[in-house]
């Protein structure tokens, strides 16, 4: 028989992607669906980006070195040193999106059933990346109740055994926009030293801090220079998610020239994206200064509305476009589909990512969702007056 | 201690990408280098593609569909029915190259230890696709005497077991350049049956045949319908490498179920590149005509040439852009690095992969080496007169 592999069969679907039928199928019926579910800002891509692409003139589109090409890794180096992070163009590994990095540093340090432990909720693909390495994620859930910060460090002890090999972390956090403080990052330092642990460090949203917190970077961790494995990229910072270029960081040589093998095998990263890229790192910092912003100014709508809405909670985060609220229901995943299918208020609706997606554990998440603020605020008020009015009457509402 | 995964340990180096350093060195010297090593044509990419991307005043740059953009899923549909082939753009998933459409299809269809058989020489990053799924090669040997014409089938019958999942060929074949036959095709056709295999077929170098020889695409064998893995990218058709776009197609819906779900673990591929595959679609006949007879030439050129040097021999295959030559020499990889550390021949020398890399059976290949015919035809007279002046005094020549 023609056999589909144990790992396709594991292989999770998307918690998000299994509602966009049903969302099709409200736009189909007319009505205005917002999309608060994904993490694609309407933000523009700055355009000097765009036109290093439309003015790239060269005649054959070759392809580049397997470790993505070396001007764009030194524009990395110096976009680095701006935020006071010392690297080499010789430390970077240029991949399709950070994804591809990422699944490059699971698979250079991780053998089948080796454990990663990761706070959750986290990022719904890692659960793919994991699944695709064989390896086991070891979740270690934080609470809303003080807006999902750091978990006890005896927590991480607790779970640290024979096959754990690293901690990853996302910060700022997807998906609850949590921003880790250097006090916190030390406690992870202290305990992937007493471990000889690698940490990875996912910091796509680095740039995006409010309330005039500055973000930490592992990269600033002293002791631990052989551990650290920092990933990044430019779909978010440059909202660029289309061209594929993130990278993964690392000053330990062995990771470095392991990952590179797994770049050779499949060539060259893209590019075109690559040269958006490079041209990316020069955009000007009011561009920054207003995409933050214009961030601040959502995230804001978003908490104080959901906290007005009755039996609803919102964490205030001061990171990346996100936050994760809970709300008076019995089922995250039954009421997105629900407000899909079966409502609407004035003809509109809102798309949600119900947070049990983003929980390893079983049963976590399931009076949660995931709120991306990646709208205009007139579009976030319409939508969170939408959600109070499906909240009245949803079927499975626990207010009493 | 901080562990390198096994896997990764395992991962090959390209047997190519080895000679990097000793060609760089030998530039610095000042040294012209001849590249026959590797499959990045000089041919321009077509226009069309080019201006496309100029021309995509998207503001911002967007993830698109996890599978690829529909669009231009539509356009390969339209374009396979001008070769005959009848498929659903939903039968299609986009990857970063077909690197990564077949590390897709690979990893959807087999289990670690499971085997894919491969007539040898191949395509040496096959080894990196299978390390990376965990997955065995089973090579069987084809031969220069016959110009590696498909090995007998009984060979193929000899080596399948319970591990065996997928035969795998590459039509026109990298490194060999040989064409597969109807009648070879139908023969992989009845064992694949016979045994329930999967037939992978790697057609990206389909549009480059010569000889007023025809391809026949596996996607033609009736009564496998459910079996085969077509696998194809624009980087050979369109010389357009570096904008990462390939793809697998198939009928059977269960691997297409399961390679979605690994595309949408990594989101999406680039943006970019597939706005330039789409437009490439309609590059105009007349530009492969103009290609096709430039190859042509070059082929003729370097069979021709080889043929007349003392001791050699090289087969005329019939498609593709390469071919593999039997030197006379004791060690190819010796010879590859020494033409490049040691010899030169008015100040110019030859990169050439040495055909070692291309078997996966020790021993193989020692006397051979393939030859990519990517450069101008004056070019390549240049490196056949530097390649027979370098045999003349190559310590390890076996010519009496």
């Amino acid at each position: 028989m023609l056999q589909i592999s144990l790992k396709g069969q594991k292989m999770p679907e998307s918690p998000i992607r299994k509602l966009v039928p049903f969302a099709e199928e409200a736009k189909a019926k007319g009505r205005k669906v917002y999309h608060l579910n994904i993490g694609q800002p309407d933000i523009e891509t700055p355009e000097i980006a765009l036109n290093a692409v439309k003015n790239y003139d060269h005649k054959v589109i070759e392809y580049s070195h397997s470790a993505g090409m070396l001007s764009l890794r030194k524009k990395l180096v110096e976009y680095y040193k701006t935020v006071d992070i010392e690297i080499g163009p010789e430390e970077i590994i240029v991949g399709a999106g950070a994804s591809e990095a990422l699944l490059f540093a699971f698979q250079s340090i991780m053998d089948p059933d080796d454990e990663v432990i990761i706070p959750e909720p986290f990022y719904a693909n890692y659960n793919g990346f994991a699944t695709n390495a064989g390896i086991k994620i070891c979740p270690i859930i934080s609470n809303i109740e003080n807006g999902f910060a750091l978990p006890p460090i005896e927590e991480f002890e607790k779970n640290i055994n024979d096959k754990t090999k690293a901690i990853l972390i996302c910060n700022p956090n997807n998906p609850t926009g949590y921003l880790y403080s250097k006090k916190e990052l030390e406690l992870l330092r202290d305990v992937v030293k007493k471990h000889d642990l690698y940490l990875i460090a996912d910091e796509v949203y680095r740039e995006f801090t409010y309330d005039a917190k500055k973000h930490y970077s592992t990269m600033y961790l002293e002791g631990i220079e052989e551990n650290v494995i920092l990933i990044d990229s430019v779909s978010k910072r440059y909202s660029a998610c289309g061209v594929r270029i993130g990278w993964m960081i690392s000053h330990n040589r062995k990771v470095i020239s392991t990952a590179l093998k797994f770049a050779q095998a499949r060539l060259s990263p893209p590019t075109f994206g690559q040269v958006a890229a490079q041209a990316a790192v020069d955009t000007p910092k009011t561009y920054f200064k207003k995409v933050r912003a214009e961030y601040l100014a959502r995230r804001n709508t978003v908490v104080e509305g959901i906290n007005k809405v009755k039996g609803a909670f919102c964490p205030n985060p001061s990171g990346a476009f996100y936050v994760v609220a809970r709300l008076p229901i019995d089922d995250s995943e039954k009421f997105c589909r629900w407000l899909l299918t079966d409502f609407e208020y004035k003809n509109q609706t809102v798309m949600l990512a119900p947070a049990s997606g983003f929980y390893s554990t079983q049963g976590k998440g399931k009076d949660e969702v995931r709120i991306s603020y990646v709208l205009k605020v007139e579009d976030l008020k319409n939508s969170i007056k939408v959600l109070e009015e499906a909240l009245k009457v949803f079927p499975g509402q626990t207010n009493m």
